[in-house]
């Protein structure tokens, strides 16, 4: 299954793109000084296959699982709070609900593999894979067969979504002691040392730190992830929720959505799956920078810049959703400018020419 | 007038400020992990002396002016084109009129010194002290009479903007040749050679790129601005529409308003404005970095942040209609997330315990 979304996946239409950056240059101002918005514009138009996308349909995506990590006292918080997040969520008062009302984007919250039974009555969709991953400081987190199981979740998950006309998806994740898993990942693909690359997550103290750096180190020696196999990095280091990112991506690239990453462990998940399909990268989309060193590299190793720089780190898909409004920016720049061509229109409707030389600006 | 608008520039207001931030501290989120909203709110509380600022009302001031230097063929686009643009922002179809609407800001459009007469019908305000400034490459921009009229109409404008209710002004600007001006004043103010500090603006050759830089370096050479006078290194080296912007700062200050900025121009405006006033670097928030190095220079001289990180180099105020954005998205956490207070009244209200022990959290 994971082969065929991947072959399915098109190249981004260029003819909608050299059309789209027709108008872009046509518009009343001097040629590409809107820069990200034009680039944002221009691949929307290709992943969209519409030389002028109006609007997207928005969906935020937040997959949640636990870490067996979170045993060696790598994180502040214990890893019973990821129930606790998904509980706020559900409730609709956490940062992601607000977020995404203020981009008028649809919140699905998905278990991946919370280490707990919760109550059906929330508003969480169930793909658990099982009650948290193994420790990776002990062995792999996963098997290779749950990695599949999940990534197949995740596609399945963006299929539905591209079912009901999402243009755009949300990447987000709850887990406590998932910037660990996501780190290792990182640390795999990119020449640098653990010690450079691992964060602080949210405020551990020195002793966490130097413990998080020499799990991290240990996982990566002990579980021997193979570079050239990225299900294989995936399984021995990753996350049910991370995985069920990668088939998020895969399935929404195959259903030509617009992926808005969010911080360091949405963007392992997007190392993982442009390892997989390098044809995926054209529907990513950056949108944050955290403060954890290993999202940078991650973004480096994908070639994707991040455009809001507010320290966030949070996750939940909180970057996603602001990075959507930078979306929805550059549509503004797209659709309501005018060109050179409607400009000239109002001087011959309106009178005076003092329009008229306007062609000389982008000239 | 001036001296009188700066004495009446009160500290924030520190009382809402450490309100708004207990209720930072109780939403339900780690501690700070919003990080750049976080502080915004509780900037926004301090200015607009409210504990929980709900909305903004916003206005972007959008100042036009002339530049004698334009004579020196430093420009991609000749002085006419200052003209051009004002006739598509007036018309509705220019970049800002877009991204006003996108941020629910009102526009206003100032000639400060544009070096035409502009038909009356246009929705244009003057304020016009000159048909454009003296070229800097041979003398003062402008005598220090000129420049405290300038300063003297945007306090005036700033303190209409604050009668109508307005708590967030954006600054715009308009005018060929003003990022030479710009780059002038923050060479003035810092110790870096102008040839690192100079950028290309939209797009210039070698060779103008070259006599730019000869261009700044002999202006400072020959005119001798004073740093330690700002009225003086701004009526020598700056502009109608930066000086109006030095007004428009002070008053809006004076007023309590937040003064979002722009590019390198109204960096300027505000480097200046905080050295005749350092209390007013408190009301400016930033908002996106262009690609001239006089701008990263100038916000790190006042010590303020850009979240937004796009390439653009538009001016208009695009730049700080975006940065409006962050803004409301900064409200929205400090309005729409839920306190621990209330999760635990929404448990004791629904039921089983779940979310008893999110007090912990923060903890």
């Amino acid at each position: 299954m994971i082969q065929e979304v991947i072959s399915s996946i098109k190249s981004l239409d260029s003819v909608a793109m050299d059309k789209c950056q027709v108008r872009l240059d046509n518009l009343t101002k001097p040629l590409g000084c809107l820069h990200a918005l034009e680039h944002l514009a221009r691949q929307l138009a290709g992943i969209t296959r519409n030389p002028r996308p109006r609007d997207l349909k928005k969906s935020i995506l937040v997959l949640a699982a636990d870490h067996g990590v979170a045993a060696e006292n790598i994180s502040v918080y214990p890893q019973e709070v990821t129930v606790k997040m998904i509980h706020q969520i559900a409730g609709g008062g956490a940062a992601i609900n607000t977020f995404a009302e203020h981009v008028a984007a649809d919140l699905l919250l998905i278990d991946m593999g919370i280490a707990t039974d919760l109550p059906s009555l929330l508003a969480l969709r169930n793909e658990k894979i099982a009650f948290g991953t193994s420790n990776i400081n002990q062995g792999p987190a996963m098997s290779r067969d749950q990695a599949i199981k999940a990534i197949e979740a995740g596609i399945k998950i963006a299929a539905e979504e591209i079912k009901k006309g999402v243009t755009a998806i949300g990447l987000g994740e709850v887990g406590i002691a998932n910037t660990t898993s996501g780190t290792a990942i990182v640390a795999t693909y990119s020449q640098i040392p653990v010690s450079t690359l691992t964060g602080r997550g949210i405020g551990i103290t020195d002793t966490m730190f130097n413990k998080k750096i020499k799990v991290i180190e240990n996982a990566i020696t002990m579980n021997c992830p193979n570079p050239s196999d990225p299900i294989d990095v995936l399984s021995k280091l990753g996350g049910f929720e991370i995985a069920g990112l990668v088939g998020v991506i895969l399935g929404g690239a195959a259903g030509g959505a617009a992926l808005i990453l969010d911080g360091l462990v949405t963007s392992a998940a997007a190392l993982i799956a442009v390892k997989l399909a390098p044809q995926v990268k054209d529907y990513l989309v950056g949108s944050h920078i955290s403060p954890e060193p290993a999202h940078k590299v991650a973004l480096d190793l994908i070639n994707l810049p991040a455009h809001l720089h507010l320290n966030m780190s949070l996750g939940e898909g909180t970057g996603a959703a602001l990075g959507m409004s930078v979306l929805k920016a550059s549509l503004h720049v797209l659709n309501d400018m005018k060109t050179f061509g409607d400009a000239e229109v109002a001087v011959a409707q309106d009178g005076p020419g003092a329009l008229k030389q306007d062609k000389n600006i982008k000239e």
